[in-house]
């Protein structure tokens, strides 16, 4: 591992009202490059903008009287009673922004229980992770190997520890252009023991390199390979279309991953949340979906909920409450969403998340030209 | 009570153009915090804002060679002659804006002779309130304790002043998330005397203790119990959506009040404007409409009549008059909306108010990307 | 006549590009007060601004390969040849940008050869601008008396002049909330000759005053009594719906005038430009249209004339080149307008007038967010 | 010649990450009159910026587990193979931005291999063009004259180099009202050989006298006429309608350009892209499209592959990378194009060119209120 230095920093955090607070905090603790490689995304940014801005493009319309109190945000999956359908993304490298990486962030997510996603670009090896956990459930995310035999073995030693689900990426099959990485001449400072197989000294390696290093020629036969090889369910991480869907379930997958990678990886597609309304729609209740991209509220929450996610996923206001708080820091961020969920399962007259996700959202005829939380027009006193 | 100190002006006020021109001078006058939980919104501030921009939604077509002259704002309400549709929302804590609060603004009410909301938060008992009316009529809005006991013994004090009507809110079961208030670390610095029995010593509590402390569990029984334990009529505040209006309308709701509470609860709703065409299509003329959130304008006014309100309530711009300009200011405030809404009425076309609510508003299909009111875009010279 | 001061000059303008570059030329030359009240709108002056931002509603495909070359801008209209269909809108008060008011305007309007409308408030009397017109086609904006009498006076003179047609103002029954006035204090500095006989002493009063001296009570009658007691061709000025060109018509307009009064009056209301599709579709060629409110470019005086007007009325920037440029300074205006007109014509592949009232629009369903002309996302070098 | 400077760069060109940055590399080394010409618009520069914009209009929604790697961007055109079908657009002058002009970047379009449009208004003559092209494809864009003898020597000289098709310009009769050059007092610094029969010493003149100078009055008789002159095939540059591409094709057009000059001709006109949905639709494959206007990125190119485009051609970029790195420059702008083109087909699973042509793009029901390219709101880091 490299000399590289961020935040050791440990909570709780001060002066944190919404998650959007993190950002500014985390730039001051981690080192620049690392910072843009977490908060940038590919491109004119448009589809990260856009991220946040679709959620405006659904409205909550409140139901009043209808006996609700103290809204229950828990879910069971899989056989797991969760807190919330809020869970973690498959982030890589959480030691780009705390010290223990994703030590610290697997204690925060047992602490507050939910699923944990481990990427395959973990900077902690699949042991210590999985201890730290303590029996919470753990997914894995695989960046796929050019070589069968490094995935059969990668996938011998992710049943190894008990973790319940296998997430396909498919739509990084080459890196986005993110151009901030490439104006800061930002390699990856710290290496990744999962992959190391396939990527061995990834520390000091470009992005691109990295990306390069796994499987492009991605085929429904790689989900088929992986679901029959770990018998595990595997999640296609990457559908946006009505088409994509059927393909995966046709491979044999067990639930779909709605997402744009955050905005990282092909600019100019829409906005997650737009692309959530058609797969729904397209799965029809079939396998579980998954949604991340742009949640930074918990009204988004709700929306996705409503839109037909069964289980929401966040990724950078984590990474952000890992280097400004460490583990509590993590763990404010999932009770932030929390209760900012409960607030609007009250008021908007639901008791459950049942409830949620029987609500029907109102379609917003109106570009509201501002973004979901835009400084500059925010009203603050 | 605290030693909480704030305006204690008494108008005219000057270089008073319009009622945006009274923020700034409010501002000046009123502490940080309690301007800030006045003028601030939840969340995002996304609904908030789109209040005033809905109203770009419809355009008023002038009608032209309609024989209008000195067209007349006044209507009959419930046996009153009105000075127009224009009455008080139920605003908490007018002792936030002037020292001597809701005795002011009752007076200025009864001066204008409109209908006045006394809110449940009053920072002013009962008594005074209604004799400062002097017979202007008055509603009672009702945020319900858990104890039927303590809401039987507030609807007797209600029903000895002689009261008309009581409005049950339904929008605020717990506060949004107003972060303005967090960051600003508000507390309330003034007591609320009417409901001393389910929130003694309010003075010293933060908003969400204050929601907290009313009941959640709202239902259509509460309605059912204050018709039938009070006899007055009841109407319920927050219907949006026409499945409300039904379940409002069938617990034995007597008039539907659209709003969603000035922008400060659920952020990521609908502005209250676009709302009221869906909840006026629903109530089909069964019962009084009510309409809030947003009315900077007499052109506001107009479109919100013309859209199927009975009558139009305003609450932030009545604060900011009565810290401008005590019993004075607000009566200027009811001034300045009335004769814009006159001016409006003449070059519309409309002689009364009647025709107001027969006239056709034109549907905009541009989204014109700056609110009705931008500083920065107007064309000032 | 107060001593009132304003532009004296005689141009040529130098670096006028376009007739946007004149509005701060004007600006430097002109009281504050009386260019607030030339370049003001009303209210929040929402309509001032649509008017322009609306031609990008409508898109101008160019069709090529037409076998076009030095398109014809010249048209005949009521027996006159013009140079073009650009005509002067009745613009009160010239003496505001310049000295020597109407006489120079009149000049200009002669040297270039369209129609020019004297304004009831035109601060130079009858006479002398019909002198300086030299048989140019004339035509009268009609502010009526509320006393007959005084409007036959009216009638009488205005038929001694030759002048062709009496356009009836209709949508200023009262002023707009033109709150740049109310700021500035401003009265009017210089007296109207035309209609002393109800506004006796002009100068030194408010707009408001000046508007209600006028009848507010118009009605389909005054179509009737002017057009049966001058026997000149009545155009009702103000019309922008189905319904009003029905009621006018009916009254026995003989051409109807498409106009917001340049965002002047009343706020909240559609642009021009977007009301003229509606109007032309309901007039449906049985009347001429003249249309004004926005016409900045020669691309709006082809899109205006695409849309269905026979006439484009220009009044802004005719003051503006007044104030710049005297009697020259209006000539140039015309001629800019009519150059770009010409350009535009080419490009369009349009030869005649008659080609451009047939030629087709393409709909912009997208709305660009920013104005026609917009000088901070102006791409300069 | 005058005795014009510019720049005389030789590149490689650093901190080059994507083709904007080449914008503020080249006004560095350009004559600011130089630079207004090349990067300005027409009139309120409104088609100018919505060029760019209206890639927004369209979304590429990926498509996962294609079995895509190292997609192909090469395609085979009337015979030749290039390297992919972004190809040179005729930008007239290359000497203002390289002392060198069109001999580099003939040079650098052999090095990508493309087709080179050579413009009429080449600052180099054809045969030194042709020479540094060693074979690759060239194309000759016609400004017509109005003297067909010269139109016949300059087609003869055309036949001479062995030139494969000629392009026709229909959408400049004559000069948009490009401000910036007025503003500047541009004149033409260098001449242009190969129309000096028509317009002898093109240097010093204004752009409005160049195109005066050519023919106005284009028809399809012209169009008839290079035809069966040349006997090459004949591209109609202009069209935007269904009904430009029936009169194009009725005279015998072998190819359709769909642009609006890159926003420098009609403003007030759609987006090019905009135009091309409806020109494919016309066209319906009889004949190949190219495109142009706005192309700034790989997913532009997609898009408009996907759009029904068989080539995408870019101008200002060209000059910028020219000027930026001279021969070097202008490869690296083709380079770096491919290198995004491929990155979005990687993405999007498309294995070949004609892949692209098949996917079908998401319309955006949203319109985005900013600019494909937006530095003001770009999250960079």
């Amino acid at each position: 591992m490299s000399d590289f230095i961020t935040s050791n920093a440990e909570g709780p955090i001060e002066n944190f009202f919404n998650v959007y607070d993190l950002e500014p905090m985390a730039q001051k603790v981690i080192p620049k490059g690392a910072f843009g490689y977490i908060a940038s995304g590919a491109g004119d940014t448009f589809t990260l903008r856009e991220n946040i801005r679709s959620f405006d493009h659904k409205l909550i319309v409140p139901h009043v009287l209808m006996n609700v109190e103290n809204p229950d945000t828990s879910i069971e999956f899989d056989g797991d009673k969760l807190t919330s359908p809020i869970m973690l993304a498959p982030v890589a490298a959480h030691k780009l922004a705390h010290v223990d990486g994703e030590v610290k962030s697997a204690q925060a997510v047992h602490d507050y229980n939910t699923i944990y996603t481990i990427s395959s670009y973990s900077t902690v090896d699949l042991p210590p992770v999985t201890e730290a956990l303590q029996g919470t459930p753990e997914w894995f995310q695989f960046y796929f190997s050019k070589d069968d035999g490094i995935n059969r073995h990668i996938m011998d030693r992710v049943k190894e520890q008990g973790i319940k689900a296998i997430v396909l990426t498919t739509d990084a099959t080459v890196g986005g252009n993110r151009e901030t990485d490439a104006r800061n001449g930002y390699v990856f400072p710290v290496g990744m023991p999962i992959v190391e197989d396939y990527l061995p000294n990834g520390a000091g390696k470009t992005m691109d390199f990295v990306y390069k290093s796994a499987k492009q020629k991605l085929s429904p036969r790689d989900v088929e390979f992986i679901a029959s090889y770990s018998g595990l369910p595997v999640y296609v991480k990457g559908p946006q279309s009505a088409d994509d869907v059927e393909r995966s379930l046709d491979a044999g997958a067990s639930g779909i991953w709605v997402t744009n990678h955050g905005g990282r990886q092909l600019d100019g597609g829409p906005a997650a949340f737009d692309s959530l309304q058609e797969v729904a729609k397209a799965v029809n209740k079939r396998v579980p979906i998954v949604f991340d991209s742009g949640v930074r509220r918990g009204q988004h929450v709700f929306k996705a909920l409503a839109s037909g996610a069964d289980l929401v996923a966040i990724g950078r206001p984590v990474m952000y409450g890992l280097a400004a708080g460490g583990r509590t820091g993590v763990k404010q961020v999932f009770d932030k969403l929390t209760s900012e969920l409960e607030m609007v399962m009250q008021l908007a007259g639901t008791q459950t998340i049942a409830d949620v996700k029987n609500f029907e959202l109102r379609d917003n005829p109106y570009d509201p030209g501002f973004g979901s939380y835009n400084p500059d027009a925010l009203q603050l006193y």
